[in-house]
């Protein structure tokens, strides 16, 4: 690795992108204009919704696009054999094209364009692998947030995942997709320091394995740390000995003026030992000790242990969530829309045997539809970028193919922009927000839509409509290529 | 993220990892003496072995640990209001202690320890986290590749999985641990780069947009990369279209005097389109042209298309590899197994309600044991660092509380040590191996081992026998604690 400089994401790209740039390059055809959106076909975990995260990663990758001498060495050696003025290009290579994007915390939803890319096709494909990497990657785990977010309602909830999370940057990142998600903080320091994340952590069984008791392991740390102690007290037998222990312990800091936080419970049949646990501490008039719980949870099984009456008022969730384990990618894709051919652009195709991975051609935009003076959304409407009716509130057709039946045409809306201009020229025009702000968007965006249509299981889709004219262009690409 | 080094990973660890440094700080006992051993409970994917990986990340991480100022600024910020002299002391940490490790490419198994850390308290906490996060996940991956390379026996093996990794630092460890693993390429040119793995590409469906036809676009593409040309043929319909075009093509570059590698499916019934495709390229005399395909493939797909006679030579794996999909997390944990206590070693337990969960006391070494004058290891031993028997080559017995009657001795065998010296006294003693020289290692010890315990379905248990002194000491910390 000597020479190579880690953190220069240049070349996160997978080589095909730039075998493409060079193949236009060749062929003259790199100046030409294309336009690619990136979408995902189905939602995660049976979600209503997901939520969109990131644009930052995203911002911050493009902004140092820049192909270094070390770089141009190492394609140089490539067996493709890349020609030196070529190279002598890519050493200039700067983005200069337009990029719009979904907000981060946005609900977003399948067959919606997320981030547009317009740019010479030379630029266009290098943006690809990292861009999708990304959004895949931090919406999947943004969107695993929200779901367990949802089920705990109010309580306190942690990220505690880097130990399982797929390397590093899934921790850190992972913690803040979860964070705007709706967590109140994460164990990971890094992710602290990066990204301002109120960062929260017990000890380890170790703690109290290195000292002569449970006791006074307990004591020692509550004295280390009078104002924010919580026990993990799992290391012997939970009943029979951490729990007693934390409440001889809690007693003593009372006796000194000082209030211990929580316990924590990390292994066993935690309805059970919650509510144990509870009495206990009750008994011992220490109602204000709170329980801390942690071991392999996800949101089925928070629902389950509130269903049985579980006593716990704060949640450790770390691999479930950090991997997305019961879904663990996002299938995101980048599509080509549109193409310049002789000066003009033409909306473009993919087809497939497979009708859901039929592409939508042209650059569309995407618009939240809320009736005027209502507060809740009734669907989303993909429109090709020069369609003005949706702009001007004019009466549009909520067109449903499959199901004519369905279609209607709604008038007196308010149609709310969803994708935002971030780069123009090249040149960053967005500001990114503070994670505080995007949480708080976040949350105004949930207040936006129908119980039904968030709730985790088996909720009511949410309709997302592509117009008419959108409709019939793709219609004819189809009937022009299936003859 | 202004002035916050992203790539210094020293922050990259659970906050409580601090908290416990700066309670053993405030208590006297940031000198004491301990040994962790990290390892993990159950093989991956049911499988019969896991590949160990991660341990170069490691290293660097050791090497590179610094709390530099604006470190020190972050941590003086916290709730915590750690004391300026821990914070001091802190600015002036370097790793001093010892590190074991077993290499990667090696065969491991659940209950044996992988790493072997024996530094002052103060600095064993720090490690945990990020050699947890960078093991579980390189091994998990490495052990997958293993179970793909083993279905497709001597066929080309492509790592694609960039866009659905799990963000950057997945994508580019992950596509060094399949590598490592048996892989043979992968799409990353970031993992290229920094570690040097053969890169390979094709190209998208955009590139077959961008063009009036998809004739012209393979003819383009062909004249570009000559020597190299394999042509995605599923833009718009595999047999109607992709191949026939293809073969066009080929048929023109044989005029030119060159030879088109392949044609990539990446769609549709692999098994059936692959049989037509073979057969429609050499009804054309393109026996030569070989055929790639990819779309959501992992060991099991692999195996029924082989099973069905599919003729692919060369596979691309993209998300079920870089995410170990079916489990994507391995539950490697790390754990503390003997404290100073009073001035000598003591080994320390961890109990559980789930026995499982129980630990192993004591320091300990994994030696792999192989007859002599056999290839073929029958057992790893895990004994306590001091027992000499099993070094000088004496009866040792490989012993099974659970089910006494297997128990039995064993004599005139080789003990290999697993576990290599990485750090000693802080400093690196480990020459990190060449990615080569890790491949042709891997193969050799998957050599050692029956075909029985290696195969992926339902494989024969590899024994790992803890000694009978090392069992006898966890007997009897487990009745002092449990009475």
């Amino acid at each position: 690795m000597s020479g190579v400089n880690y953190e220069d994401l240049t070349l996160h790209t997978d080589k095909y992108q730039i075998n493409m740039m060079y193949a236009h390059w060749r062929n003259g055809t790199d100046r030409r204009k294309t336009v690619f959106e990136a979408y995902f076909r189905k939602l995660p975990f049976g979600n209503g919704f997901a939520v969109f995260a990131g644009l930052r990663r995203f911002v911050e990758y493009v902004s140092r696009l820049r192909f270094d001498e070390e770089t141009i060495r190492y394609l140089a050696a490539q067996e493709e054999r890349y020609d030196r003025a070529f190279l002598e290009k890519l050493a200039h290579f700067h983005f200069t094209g337009d990029v719009w994007s979904m907000e981060e915390g946005a609900l977003v939803f399948a067959n919606e364009p997320l981030v547009r890319i317009e740019a010479p096709a030379f630029e266009a494909h290098l943006l690809e692998t990292a861009l999708l990497n990304f959004i895949n990657y931090q919406t999947l785990i943004a969107t695993k947030a929200a779901r367990i977010r949802q089920v705990v309602k109010d309580d306190t909830l942690m990220e505690f995942g880097t130990r399982r999370a797929q390397e590093a940057d899934a921790a850190v990142w992972g913690a803040r997709a979860a964070y705007l998600a709706g967590f109140d903080a994460t164990s990971n320091l890094r992710a602290g320091h990066l990204f301002g994340i109120p960062t929260a952590g017990t000890h380890a069984h170790a703690w109290v394995q290195q000292h002569g008791s449970e006791e006074e392991a307990f004591r020692l740390y509550a004295e280390t740390f009078p104002d924010q102690v919580t026990l993990l007290v799992d290391t012997y037998d939970t009943l029979a000995s951490g729990v007693p222990n934390a409440i001889r312990v809690a007693k003593w800091m009372e006796s000194r003026g000082w209030r211990m936080r929580a316990i924590r419970l990390d292994s066993g049949d935690l309805a059970y030992l919650s509510k144990e646990a509870r009495a206990m501490l009750d008994e011992a008039g220490l109602g204000y000790v709170k329980i801390v719980a942690s071991n392999d949870l996800d949101e089925n099984i928070i629902l389950n242990l509130k269903a049985q009456g579980a006593r716990i008022d704060s949640w450790g969730i770390g691999t479930q969530l950090i991997t997305a384990a019961d879904q663990p990618a996002l299938g995101g894709v980048y599509k080509l829309v549109a193409t310049e051919r002789n000066g003009t652009m033409e909306p473009v195709i993919k087809i497939s045997g497979n009708p859901d991975k039929v592409t939508a051609p042209g650059a569309k935009d995407v618009f939240r539809i809320v009736p005027r003076g209502g507060r809740r959304a009734i669907a989303d409407y993909v429109a090709l970028t020069g369609e003005a009716d949706v702009r001007r509130g004019e009466p549009i057709d909520l067109f449903d193919p499959a199901h004519p039946y369905l279609s209607r045409t709604v008038e007196n809306y308010e149609a709310q922009p969803m994708l935002v201009p971030v780069f123009r020229g090249g040149e960053p025009v967005y500001e990114l927000p503070e994670l505080e702000q995007i949480r708080a968007f976040h949350r105004r965006q949930l207040e936006q839509f129908r119980p039904e249509h968030l709730r985790k299981l088996n909720p009511e889709p949410y309709p997302v409509h592509l117009s008419v004219k959108a409709w019939r262009q793709k219609t004819e690409l189809i009937r022009k290529f299936k003859g």
